[in-house]
């Protein structure tokens, strides 16, 4: 009830009940604590007034009423973010990072979360909840980060670690997982039992919600779409396979990639787009090349799943206008049937948007708390 | 509850309640119903007595208690199958079938069920529901065959028409999705939330269960493995694309390579096996190329979704010893990170089986019906 106020509100209590799939009693039940504890309002709704008998009226998040923190832990720095119960981000904050061992990782978040509830007491408001988002195979019901190979941790118990230095409830999830969360509570997955969030840029992801929740794996690996095989002849891929699909369109694929057939000395994605889009021709080959196996990654997931909807995005889409076509091309020639008539989306990602995706998981981990 | 008991029992009230979640009151009230109407029984157990007190006493399902029939339609026969309540087949029938369409199908269809529901007379049972499975794609909540291009149909009513010529409830699926709801229900499924079935044969099929659920996808496509790339130089595929599994792996593509590799003249997929159990090197060869296909595939699905268990299935496995170390051999290559620790069971499928997944779905809309 209080999941779909958050994600579809502001809706009138009936609404609520039947997108919730909940009596009229039922609604009144699980709403009068949260009025009472203020996390829900009810304003008469002037607009939807019927020409006789009292408005209709709406029930909505006070989103104001409680804040969280968002932490996104990457190679080199870390990135966290102050957001209010409807993950609205109020303020974002870097830190680099130049030690990735636990210890100085947890002591630099430590400082940028004193930081940000430091800020936080300027608006008045307690901070509820931490959001830790990690690459690699994560724990969450745990709360430890099993393995992260861009991290090189094993078996961290992040959150009771976190927990400690913060004193706050903390949530530890993987990245694009967290991210997936963020889009089906706030963003282009509202509403939808079944989509995939695909992440582009230094690594591939993706994230599959399927039957209404996030996919997380029995053995804790899903949504591998990074590993999927577009050319059994192709380059070697960190995993030890030949030609996966983030083999050829990862940020240091397309590097090297253009580095080998131009022979010009890029030094990261950014000037491997910029080359691109100077009109270089094996700059923009290899683009073209990534977008393709990218395009097949999804129809591989749209053939075994059939999602409502894919969501690209990630920090690799600053370079979208190169490989947007072969894509699309590669997806529809790949898609099996009427799985092509799955709705492919992007979706510009602010950098602050993985910190974001964390301050969602602490705001899932917050209701869970007040809905059961 | 019904569910649990008829996977699972039989069960004490307490583990029962358990199992399915809910509370001792809970429990009570499902089950008494269901005691009365005769569907469930109630033993002592004799063996779980404690040394003072009464006895835990047992609840089952009484599989006598209701019949069901199960039919598929392949491309040049229909197989008929009556079981009981637990799924257990009583009696087997084939039918050959000389004409494809729909009228024809339905005609041959009526006479097989008219015979099975002469048999049940026998057994002094009603038969309670008919399940229809059909390859392609099928919507179950209409009761349409939205397309099958084995058959050649598109947008039949198939639950309607079956209905009106046998007067019994009708469910038609998906044949895989069929026999995935079977091993969900009465198999090596029981009690996962996440497993796959993948069968291989003429076709190469998957069902998905994922949150416990078999997967439909969005727009009636799910579970295409078959058409996974494994090479895109690969042979050209029904679908359109090279080298998909189905294009490797399939009776026809395997029966086709060794046609062109060996020059021998088989004549379909029993002669292919043969000749390869002589010990012919190309035949040998195009099922190890046919079992590194499968093993890739199965990986992507594990990549992707992390699947507990995968089972596989199919009329294909009368070869499997020509294939199935290859196919273990390319899963735990392909297969990312701890993906690999899932558990790739092989599953013989007598010839009955399809039919039997089409009366697990009949099975499936009764139990539906019953309990809510
Ligand atoms: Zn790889
Ligand atoms: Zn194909």
């Amino acid at each position: 009830m209080f999941t779909t106020l958050l994600s579809q509100g502001p809706l009138t209590r009936a609404e609520a009940g039947r997108r919730a799939g909940l009596s009229a009693a039922a609604v009144t039940k699980a709403v009068r604590p949260l009025i009472e504890a203020g996390y829900l309002v009810e304003d008469a709704d002037e607009e939807a007034r019927p020409a006789l008998g009292r408005p209709a009226n709406l029930v909505r998040v006070d989103g104001g009423r409680a804040l969280f923190i968002g932490v996104k832990v990457t190679g080199d720095e870390i990135i966290g973010v102050l957001t209010d119960l409807c993950c609205r981000v109020l303020l974002a904050r870097h830190l680099p990072l130049a030690d990735r061992a636990p210890k100085a990782v947890l002591a630099s978040a430590a400082a940028l979360v004193g930081e940000l509830l430091t800020e936080a007491d300027g608006f008045g408001v307690r901070v509820m909840g931490l959001g830790i988002a990690v690459s690699g195979d994560v724990d969450r019901a745990e709360g430890v980060v099993r393995y992260s190979p861009f991290l090189d941790w094993r078996e961290v118990p992040l959150a009771e670690l976190a927990g400690m230095t913060t004193g706050l409830p903390v949530t530890v999830d993987n990245d694009v997982r967290a991210l997936t969360v963020a889009e089906q509570w706030f963003g282009a997955g509202v509403g939808l039992s079944d989509f995939a969030v695909v992440t582009v840029g230094a690594g591939i992801g993706c994230g599959l919600v399927v039957h209404g929740r996030v996919v997380a794996g029995a053995h804790g690996v899903a949504g591998e779409i990074g590993h999927v095989t577009v050319d059994p002849a192709g380059p070697l891929c960190r995993c030890g396979n030949r030609g996966c699909v983030e083999a050829i369109a990862g940020d240091d694929a397309i590097v090297r990639r253009i580095r080998e057939t131009t022979g010009a000395e890029v030094a990261d994605a950014a000037a491997a787009a910029a080359l691109a889009h100077r009109g270089d021709a094996g700059a923009r080959d290899a683009y073209a090349r990534a977008g393709a196996a990218i395009g097949r990654g999804i129809a591989t997931v749209a053939n075994l799943l059939g999602p409502e909807r894919v969501i690209i995005s990630g920090e690799g889409l600053a370079a979208y206008d190169l490989f947007a076509e072969q894509i699309r091309e590669a997806f529809t020639e790949a898609a099996f049937g009427s799985a092509a008539r799955c709705d492919v989306q992007t979706r510009p990602l602010p950098f602050e948007e993985w910190a974001r995706g964390a301050a969602a998981t602490a705001i899932q981990s917050f209701t869970a708390q007040h809905t059961h």
